[in-house]
């Protein structure tokens, strides 16, 4: 049987416009403004990897003490802008039947507790599902060592695990831990975007996903 | 010689992210819930639209009262999320070296003033230029009257217009009016997106058209 590895953000909670707005907010109160587009596209990744992406783009050295700067006050206005993540439409209802089918399930994020902790609460996260998170990890997607981690906290093959992602980091991960991957649409990028790297399907979100659960081999 | 005409947000001004979040919190404020990544793809309708179609989507009737108190909020929001809105890269540039070249631009958007002013403004748009917005036509995009208002306003042939924009209504609506059209990354689209919804060519935002004006047979 198959096993599901899921994103975090823009997967199962409606975060990313939040993170892009803030992060494109905490930069340009450094005196590094990006546009919004640049930030949305770069979002899924580390915040490490993802503040010296930006400096590289805008031509800036990062000292490590600046980019975790930056990373506390990214939180701080995302605390703000959204106090309350709201799980997307599907996600809870999904969790709930791969529970009550025997499906094993993971979540795999480059987010960290305790700024998931709010998340996983809403999304109704049992305390005994694998949940791997940034700090368990020494390199984020697009680095393959989350998705391996789960799968191996979650004693599942390799080749048994569906990653389920919104960004194109989380699928180019999935490929370099040897998963299928599959993309939903509710982090905002385009269907063929997700597709070119590397989706073996694209569902719009979670709720289409748990009604073509039967297309992935998934339940029996 | 060729006529352009512009989009205005997400096209020439950064807006596109503090507008999607803007709507998702009036429209959560008012008991309709909605994804982010559904507003972000109806971006660019106008407001009207914008609230038929996505109480259509959540399944509510939505009296012009109510749409009318949706879009001040969404307005306030937006006000105070991003009070000065920025110019993408090279928007700046690029208008200023159509007017020298003796180039025909004109702007044609779905927002209305004075909310738009201070994007004006910020894109220092000279008095003369054409600005065709919301208040100046019967019906918004996706209908084609926004361009076709500037382009009788710029004295210039249909078939001479290229509009450029970031969201698959620009093009949709460039269609429409028998215009062809260009698409920019800036508003966060996938480019076969914008392909797909009928742009001749997509370039990554403002600077990469400039560079390219001649691929477009815009300047001699």
């Amino acid at each position: 049987m198959r096993a599901l590895i899921f994103d975090l953000d823009g997967t199962l909670v409606d975060t990313v416009y939040a993170h892009v707005f803030s992060w494109q907010q905490a930069l340009a109160e450094a005196g590094m403004p990006i546009d919004g587009w640049r930030v949305h596209r770069k979002i899924g990744m580390s915040g490490g990897l993802f503040t010296r992406a930006v400096a590289r783009e805008i031509g800036r050295a990062l000292e490590p003490a600046h980019a975790q700067a930056l990373q506390q006050r990214h939180g701080e206005i995302f605390h703000q802008l959204l106090p309350d993540p709201q799980p997307l439409p599907g996600a809870i209802g999904l969790l709930q039947r791969l529970r009550s089918s025997g499906v094993p399930f993971g979540i795999a994020t480059s987010g960290r507790r305790p700024e998931i902790n709010r998340s996983l609460d809403r999304l109704r996260i049992p305390p005994d599902v694998v949940v791997v998170e940034r700090g368990d990890v020494l390199r984020a997607k697009p680095e393959p060592d989350l998705f391996l981690a789960c799968q191996e906290r979650m004693g599942v093959d390799v080749r048994d695990c569906f990653v389920v992602g919104d960004a194109v980091w989380d699928l180019l991960a999935a490929r370099r831990a040897g998963m299928l991957s599959v993309g939903v649409l509710t982090g905002g990028y385009g269907e063929e975007e997700l597709i070119r790297a590397g989706a073996y399907r694209v569902y719009r979100d979670a709720r289409e996903l748990d009604e073509s659960l039967d297309e992935l081999g998934v339940l029996p």
